[in-house]
């Protein structure tokens, strides 16, 4: 085999090797931000079940620290631009407003969580009513297929 | 139709009824005790990729406080004797001791978030491995079908 052909194949190694580690750092990123949402969906549920008095109440305010919590940690985890999971690519397009509904998340959880440790389930379900996953699902997040 | 009978029906009706209220409770249950089991899932995935450098070590203290606080919902969460899910049988005839090993669990992960928010991860990484969750789900968790 001639030098520049084994040159030439070293430089093809490289560069899919190069490839394979780029797309699985992407699924790390993936999987990283969807531990996160999956976190606060779990908590949301957990939250519903004792608004609806299905799950005993005690737990009510520290569900809600943790959604609280856990939404302040999701910024970092959209940050890296690599749409794929159900994030659309308007997340990154649109980053200004996307980020901000995240930091409007983060304020509002806070504010409920507050509240949820004064008042309990009787004087914290209409605040609750105002952390609406839906309003940026709706516009940021594919359909699950 | 006597009146007899139609006393008789409405206690089986009744009967059927109340069995599958007491069902769908035992639903609930299952659900809430899983919605928590699944948010330690998530915040323990996020953690060991953060651990192994796949993810922005920036919410590594957040995500171990998370485990901490959500570790503290758990109890009240199997306090109602309902096998299910995964949950063994052995977890209310040992409750002594599940009860027990969840204490420890949220002490454990106390004092990994006090240490994950002083050392970062090169002084946090060998203090995770306390936090073993297999030690208990060999014990108390159904292997998954």
């Amino acid at each position: 085999m001639s030098p520049s052909r084994i040159v030439l194949m070293l430089v093809a190694s490289a560069a899919a090797f190069a490839a394979t580690a780029a797309c699985a750092d992407e699924q790390e990123d993936i999987d990283y931000r969807q531990h996160i949402m999956n976190t606060l969906g779990e908590q949301m549920a957990a939250i519903q079940q004792i608004v609806q008095r299905k799950a005993p109440a005690d737990n009510l305010a520290t569900h809600v620290q943790i959604v609280a919590v856990t939404a302040a940690t999701a910024k970092a985890a959209f940050k890296s631009e690599v749409p794929g999971g159900r994030a659309k690519p308007d997340v990154w397009a649109n980053w200004p407003d996307f980020s901000k509904r995240l930091d409007e998340l983060v304020a509002a959880t806070a504010a409920v969580a507050k509240s949820a440790k004064e008042g309990g389930v009787q004087g914290t379900a209409a605040k609750l009513e105002t952390l609406k996953c839906k309003g940026c699902h709706d516009v940021y997040r594919e359909e699950k297929k």
